[in-house]
């Protein structure tokens, strides 16, 4: 591997991918619209001889082709990210990830890269019946846009590899925690109670069982995946994530006692935070599990890591939320 | 149910169903562009008060809001319903099948439609390893560019029916057979003999083994689920075939010795006939058994009925294949 194109490079998960894979002797092609992406998590990268920025449109084949050219790996990172709001733009998932990732794999066909890295989610189990949810877990019914809209996408990437040869790691991530986290909920708590200490308006119940993820231990699981199957192709899939969960309610303790606040809570009700959240969140991940991988930062640990980095990058949540 | 539109009602299936739901009282409204469907399918329909054809592109919002309006149901049977080529325009199947149907799902909302019946298909499961195949299989790895559109269609339809309370009937067919039917594997051995009798190529080794399904059995299926379903939000996925299969090589025996020939059969070799082909489909019909309904034609009845309706009725495939 020497030359490798993230997509989504100058985002949370994908600069941290990016800063890894330049640390390992990769030059890397970073493909970002700068929106949800940060210039300054690039400062570090972009010094280093062989490593660049495509600024523009993922929607844009041409500008796609330009940043394959010579890469062995595309890291395709890029998307809305947003679940929790796709009921109020029911076509913006659609076209930034569905579409978007037909984009890529038709310009990875053009310029001959056939090796892809796919950053799916558990969403896609909709509201499980078996857990911790395993790969093969029961046909799920979909709950939300985002959802849907990534399953769309491994559909196309495993037809893809079946179709054309192509090497695919997808891997189904929780959510991640850690350095340039910029949206969810522990964003979300440490920004309000930053404007206001004394009151927290949390959705739901408060009860919603959630697993996160270190990003260091997400960027360390993908690149094991990677190394094992970089000259197999066809569909490689893995979970990602903790065999922990977390209640909504005790992260946001974390967060209290970190800012030594003590907010009045409240709860909007229900099990779920918003139409399709899903009331427990817990991934099996026996199979990266077995290639040798196992995360090495408990939950309460990668919360304290991501204040942490609030605390030092103020620009980056301040005025953001 | 009185006002219903069919999305793909000009063709094989869909026109099966329209005219049924006509004679079942209700008034349908056909959107069809009239490319893989045909005109004289709707002979009988647009003689009927209220019936009408909308013809235009799916991918047409405003024209899909005028058909919908008024309308109780949508049938949405129109698709690029052809699993094979896939790999020839890798972005087909996205446009006319996830797109376009992310155009109906808009559509209907915006005319306040509220219940769905999508034509999904045995595709999506891939190469499944369960046989009979259940709705709710291992979670399957897609393996054409058909089956990940119908599974992205799906994925929309199911994440509309939990967001915006729609009621979706989700049919996952087998390949299906009879009056009107003009592409496939029964079509493609009839015509082929009709120019030469002496000599048929079969793709594959002949031995893939298919479940068929009659037409009007299809038709059947979907209005029993419908009914069952009309007043239930949510997503109501059935299988559709019977618990039959056939080899490949055996049904030909069928078409030959109707047509009293005795071709040089020559396979083209390996266990798919095509990359993506699925070597066995055989799905479980439990679920939508279980609301009373039953195939009432077999196999080969509907292969005979289907060389029946193409001799009465050279037109539909004199010059077309």
């Amino acid at each position: 591997m020497t030359r490798v194109c993230v997509t989504g490079g100058a985002g949370f998960i994908g600069s941290n991918l990016a800063d890894r894979l330049q640390a390992q002797g990769c030059e890397v092609v970073v493909v970002d619209n700068i929106s949800t992406g940060r210039r300054e998590f690039l400062n570090d990268l972009l010094k280093r001889p062989g490593c660049e920025l495509v600024e523009g449109n993922i929607l844009d084949q041409d500008l796609l082709e330009r940043a394959f050219t010579g890469c062995d790996w595309v890291f395709h990172l890029q998307a809305n990210a947003d679940v929790r709001y796709g009921l109020d733009h029911p076509t913006l998932d659609l076209e930034q990830n569905t579409v978007a990732t037909s984009r890529v794999l038709e310009a990875m066909r053009a310029t001959g890269v056939r090796r892809i890295v796919f950053s799916s989610t558990g969403s896609i189990y909709g509201e499980p019946t078996v857990f911790p949810t395993p790969e093969d877990a029961p046909f799920p019914v979909q709950t939300s846009l985002y959802g849907a809209s990534k399953l769309a996408c491994e559909g196309l990437i495993s037809a893809y590899a079946t179709g054309y040869d192509f090497t695919a790691v997808i891997c189904r991530f929780v959510s991640i925690l850690g350095e340039r986290y910029t949206h969810g909920h522990v964003f979300d708590f440490y920004c309000s109670l930053k404007r206001d200490p004394t009151h927290l308006r949390v959705l739901g119940d408060g009860k919603q069982e959630k697993s996160y993820l270190y990003v260091q231990d997400c960027v360390a699981a993908i690149l094991t995946a990677v190394e094992n199957h970089a000259d197999e192709p066809g569909s490689h899939i893995y979970n990602l994530g903790t065999d922990e969960t977390v209640v909504v309610d005790n992260s946001i303790g974390v967060i209290t006692d970190y800012l030594g606040v003590t907010p009045a809570i409240e709860h909007t009700g229900g099990h779920r935070g918003w139409v399709g959240d899903s009331p427990l969140i817990l991934l099996d991940t026996a199979r990266i599990r077995g290639l040798g991988w196992k995360p090495q930062v408990s939950i309460r640990d990668a919360v304290v890591r991501t204040l942490d980095w609030f605390e030092a990058n103020e620009y980056a949540w301040r005025n953001q939320s």
